[in-house]
């Protein structure tokens, strides 16, 4: 089950060039390329008369022509020519996907193209924003999981997994034991976890310099369908509010998002922020070295939750506090699948 | 779905000695071995008692003795010793499979032996003619194939593909856009097009020499279920018609066929004949390596039909002129399912 | 489908440490490890609370602490805490599987716990008794098999096959033509073949030194769902019976269990144990070197049997003679399985 009229990463902008790229997104085959003029194009990746992949074709201009029988197709998914036939009949014609180029991302729309909505679009504008240092994930390539796509919404909006998945890396030991607050949105979810007095982040002050106690912070924004926004950081103690004065002080933003392949893998797209050391690229580089593994730690977990899932599928589960903001993510896809269904 | 009261390729004859040779043919086991007089025998690879390959036993002489409790089984398939057991059930027996030797190949009938008829074998008795150079592909060795063995028809019976499936290789280019003719038989379809005042095939005439303007041919044959015949080659232009004087003018035979695997894999078996430099056997070495990478190019593609088919299972695709062969050869195939069925 | 109230051999004692093994039996992920005080444990490998196993987890003194949140289980099965959270609900709990320690063995019940019965246990005490040299099978290590468990039992329940299977490792040619008997008993089934005046075992006469005909035998007895126990020995002809005078005769008692993983997948556990050389630690060394293959050997043919039922399903097979033993026992599985769930 996916859900269908909304965005999703298809790549990172540099991934896509005059070569084409195949990926398969919700199920279906889908070939990105660019055209001459450097657009970005998502096209059915299945040629309509006997089904190969275009992306095993000949890219012709702006056009692609299939490597089997020669059928070429526009950009709009026209088929444009068949060779030793002047017609074309009016279904010789594959799929385009609405594609958007934003903020470094491509971002694909695999549902009804009446339906396409920029608004729809996840609050990502930081990653193109002055003030910030950019970490593209993975060198600018989505992490291929082998889980369902819901297990990453699970994932960051309970951070208390923090002290445990990622205790050789982030440490965080002590972080969990903070009340989380759930905050239910029209399209997304929020969890904030406010840590008071404690120390800062042993990782940052190596960077930043010694500090006495400070208020942590934790607040993952989930959008649906799979956009989570992580904002961590600190400031003295006593001299923030989770409304107030979090601007100025030493923070990271942490985008994450799956995109579903199939029932049971995806593509995680990720992107680091951070607004101290902005200048420092040496730094930079250190730090996107180091990071890799805590993201690697993530998806060994979500790996190993969908193969406990297809052993034993009808095992049962309890909930705990700390799971009222995923639970409220569930609910949101739930909901956001049945007005799908209804108006299908 | 497989036909079943045809013939199907099972291996080369030089693939078969006194060592067992295990195949699986139309989802059944089948182990081939030699007599010692040197006759072919097929027989079914399941020990009728617990169920091991017979090909995991032993030949002793002309019998074949089961490697787990020492059942041993005639060449007609009948149970010839239980150890520690006089008599011998009258259902302790193994299918024995009908194999004909002919043409250097080995046939065999899965079918009703009640049925079994040489009449359907396919014209392929030049393999064994004089005046023709023989290159046996893949050295003598089916070519394994991850797809339905159906492909294999569509691919031989709509030759437009050779100007981009072989674009590095056969090149080709223009000999796509000419018409095609398709003569339906009982048993076979027949795809000729005919290619007027074109430049010699340039892999020709490197080995022929230098020549003016030919008009050139692509025929393909296809017999029930998957023996497909490829006949090319090119004369002066004007000298020659579809009908008349092609005997004579440099041209090869290609043999090609599918012989099912189970639904999705299957066993291609390939031979290129040709009429020109026949003694030249260094030429003809080399010939066989360069054009081996051709072979290849067909399966990565059909291959890739195959994936494409189970990611989609139910995409509608459409049909181009040059589809007619290969969707009557299609219907072919249908109408003897069921007939088969209503034999049945 | 599996015996559910039967004990199960889970691992070789020595393998289960202060480390977390996980193992899958009868579909059910299960975590191994020993408490501080050197207790085995068996708990169910799936945390309540999301899927992810325990083993990934950490051990804390004598409990499992999640790898995911942190959620903490005693070696009761019973989470004793929930960071971030003071009340522990009723249900926050993974089951804890009895598990015996007996012989150098580690023996679980998946089943009923109420069921929970040492009596069923089988007769393995040889392999803590003195005057036997043990080998632990495959260094104290199961071999994983590619197959159901209950081929096993058919395998040694008729020894016939070792004139095939072994023919290069134990030979035995000749002992496949004596008759079987056939003892059913409540839970169990003996097969005798009492083999008089041949040539000794050769491998065991390059130890034993030469000697005249001898009187052999081979005797499984399975229990219930897969303990066998195989006792080969051979005494002077004519000074033994099978009831009288084999105890004090060279003889081997080879121990081996398949315990389900998955309906097609197994863990096979085996020991060979002989009361002959006991103290010639090198010989004995060198037997479990040589004689390793011979269980492989088995392996390939069980594995090749569950290959075959899987290309075809419904197949036919025929009974001879030497099957009354292992019919025996798959009539007492059957009757088992019947029981149970009718219990259930």
């Amino acid at each position: 089950v996916f859900l269908r009229n909304y965005w999703y990463v298809a790549a990172w902008a540099e991934e896509v060039t005059h070569k084409p790229l195949a990926r398969i997104f919700l199920g279906l085959p889908v070939m990105l390329y660019r055209t001459a003029s450097g657009e970005a194009v998502a096209l059915e990746d299945r040629c309509c008369h006997r089904n190969l992949p275009l992306s095993m074709g000949f890219i012709e201009g702006d056009d692609v022509r299939c490597g089997y029988h020669g059928l070429k197709f526009a950009p709009s998914g026209d088929c444009i020519e068949i060779p030793g036939q002047p017609q074309i009949p009016p279904d010789a014609r594959v799929t385009r996907y609405r594609l958007l180029e934003r903020w470094g991302l491509l971002w694909i729309w695999m549902g009804d193209p009446a339906k396409v909505d920029e608004a729809l679009l996840p609050q990502w504008h930081y990653l193109a924003e002055p003030g910030w240092a950019v970490i593209k994930g993975n060198d600018a390539k989505p992490m291929p999981m082998e889980c369902g796509w819901q297990l990453n919404n699970d994932n960051l909006l309970d951070l208390s997994h923090v002290a445990y998945v990622h205790a050789k890396t982030l440490g965080g030991h002590g972080t969990d034991s903070s009340p989380v607050t759930t905050e239910r949105r029209e399209r997304s979810v929020r969890m904030i976890r406010w840590m008071p007095n404690l120390d800062p982040i042993p990782l940052w002050t190596k960077y930043l310099g010694q500090m006495g106690k400070v208020d942590r912070w934790q607040i993952t924004e989930a959008e649906l369908p799979s956009h989570c926004l992580v904002d961590v950081g600190f400031a003295p103690a006593g001299t923030t509010t989770i409304d107030k004065g979090r601007e100025s002080a030493p923070r990271m933003r942490v985008m994450l998002t799956a995109t579903p392949e199939t029932e049971k893998t995806s593509f995680l797209f990720y992107a680091q922020l951070r607004n101290w050391g902005v200048e420092d690229h040496e730094f930079t580089q250190r730090f996107a070295r180091d990071s890799r593994s805590i993201f690697d730690e993530d998806v060994v977990v979500m790996e190993a939750q969908q193969r406990m899932a297809d052993t034993v599928p009808d095992a049962p589960t309890i909930d705990i506090r700390s799971d009222a903001p995923h639970l409220a993510m569930r609910r949101l896809v739930e909901q956001a699948l049945e007005e799908e269904n209804a108006g299908a």
